[in-house]
């Protein structure tokens, strides 16, 4: 908090020098602690000038998602005013499980900037390389039947979509059921944990991993041809705190929609990005491997895919491939 | 586990004495501590006779759930072969989970003689005094779609239903969507929490309750016209743990019937017991209220009603209300 304290001091004159005296005073602490606070955001990767005889002066502000960044940015209502930050995690999905399970409320986020076990849907894992991507989870509490669950999956998917687009100027596209492609290779993945009973959902918990700043040459091996980030799309960095305020903004309103509309609109803006109609794709579901013509998706979130033989299948869960 | 083992020793030769020396001869402890535990056992109800020159004889054997007591009567293949035996929980439901989330295996259970915040549906409380009824948590992590979780319910609902008919040799129906009723009060309830991703169950737990031998007297005012109660229905009181091992068994066989024939079985079973087709039902759902009669149930476990306009409605959560 005092590291906060000091940024917005610093920030309120960008090109003046605050005296460590002012500091001290306005802190109400020793001016050594003062000085031990300016080293430690300077760990950070905050640039400040010091001079014993003007004080600190700001040159230069990370690009970190920390509140004390993130906060001046936001332009939300209620989603993203608690912000968990942690410069590491097992996973932000886990920590946010953990904090909603203990009551935490509807919009409060979490955010890592690494991820030492970054969960992927179906148990796999999530390529988190520190303070390059964004690695987010939201919890929500809809008033929901659990069987309208899968809406808020498509609802996360479409705003991600959105958020991606409009920072890159590019046109992505949706992958069943929830992975954002740009130029066919996948920029991001959503994995949504629910906790429900029978008849009402407790808390869901979006977990929304976006590849930003990460390069190429980065990428393990297996996910090289596969996947993508903003930075080799667009051929330079984007500002991920930017991003981060761009997305949380497209969330509250794509939920707010969602409450307010129901689920019709988000499956159509789904449906504009997917654009699985009529593909020929081949599915690997519980075991069982289906190929046939995507026919669309229901107002469950299933894939309904027609075989060779004419027969329907409804696909709830599974891995897609598009065939020529 | 001291204690299962004298048990196990005095039920051997019920009729016969064993003598405190060879107890302890057999158990590797001293005569002390053997008479420490038989004074432990004791308190739980044990009647066990002790004579200085003969030694201990197992007169009685209280109607408790502990594993001591439950295991011989098991007649079961994987379900309950772990079982976390409690006197006392806030809940088994949240005990169940806590272990599901440590990685708790599928067939695992939780007992508790009582519970200080037993749960219901939709954030009720469950009344539940100690050593009289049933709380039971069963933990399953069945490989089908987050969209088939119904089914587990359905299916717990029918296993409970058909416990409770051969323990009683009465009639019992289903009320919508999960209340066990005989002569139309409600003798058992279910709650069945389900930690999923978008495609995935994770685990659910299957939360069983049964008002067993609970006096008609015992019930809280507002719920004593709508309850009921086996020794209530039956006249006399059953045995708890008998109760228990038939449900365990029924619970295993409907499971298996589903994962090997899928949910139309289960959703015929259930459809015959409650008997809801035809019925004039009033609905609060999500703060909606719906009237008119109801058509069936689909196989997603939804209740469907047509109103009085003729407009069909497809209800998925709340609470159902019989009219005449």
């Amino acid at each position: 908090m005092m590291d906060e304290e000091i940024l917005r001091l610093l920030k309120k004159h960008p090109s003046t020098f605050i005296s460590g005296e002012e500091l001290s005073r306005r802190l109400n602490v020793s001016r050594t602690a003062v000085w031990k606070r300016i080293r430690h955001l300077r760990s950070l990767g905050y640039k400040i000038e010091a001079s014993t005889r003007s004080g600190y002066r700001l040159i230069q502000s990370p690009d970190i998602l920390a509140p004390s960044e993130l906060k001046p940015l936001l332009r939300v209502k209620w989603l993203g005013k608690t912000i968990h930050y942690f410069h590491a995690l097992d996973s932000t999905n886990s920590k946010a499980y953990e904090l909603a399970s203990r009551g935490a409320e509807e919009g409060e986020i979490v955010i890592a900037e690494s991820q030492a076990k970054g969960k992927g849907r179906l148990g796999r894992n999530w390529f988190s390389p520190p303070y390059l991507n964004l690695y987010l989870s939201v919890i929500l509490r809809p008033k929901i039947s659990p069987h309208q669950a899968p809406f808020i999956t498509l609802m996360a998917a479409v705003a991600t979509a959105e958020a991606i687009e409009k920072t890159s100027g590019l046109q992505s596209s949706i992958k069943w059921p929830n992975d954002i492609l740009l130029s066919g290779r996948k920029i991001a993945g959503l994995l949504n944990e629910i906790k429900s009973e029978t008849d009402r959902i407790h808390f869901i918990i979006l977990g929304i991993g976006v590849n930003l700043n990460v390069d190429e040459k980065m990428f393990p091996k297996e996910i090289r041809s596969i996947a993508t980030s903003m930075k080799r799309e667009m051929g330079q960095a984007v500002s991920r705190k930017d991003f981060l305020a761009l997305l949380l903004k497209e969330l509250e309103k794509w939920y707010t929609v969602f409450l307010k509309e129901g689920g019709t609109v988000i499956l159509n803006s789904w449906r504009e990005r997917a654009q699985i109609k009529g593909r020929q794709v081949k599915m690997t579901s519980f075991g069982e491997t289906i190929a046939g013509r995507a026919i669309d998706v229901d107002s469950d979130g299933a894939l309904i895919i027609e075989t060779r033989r004419g027969e329907r299948k409804r696909v709830v869960a599974g891995d897609v491939e598009y065939r020529r």
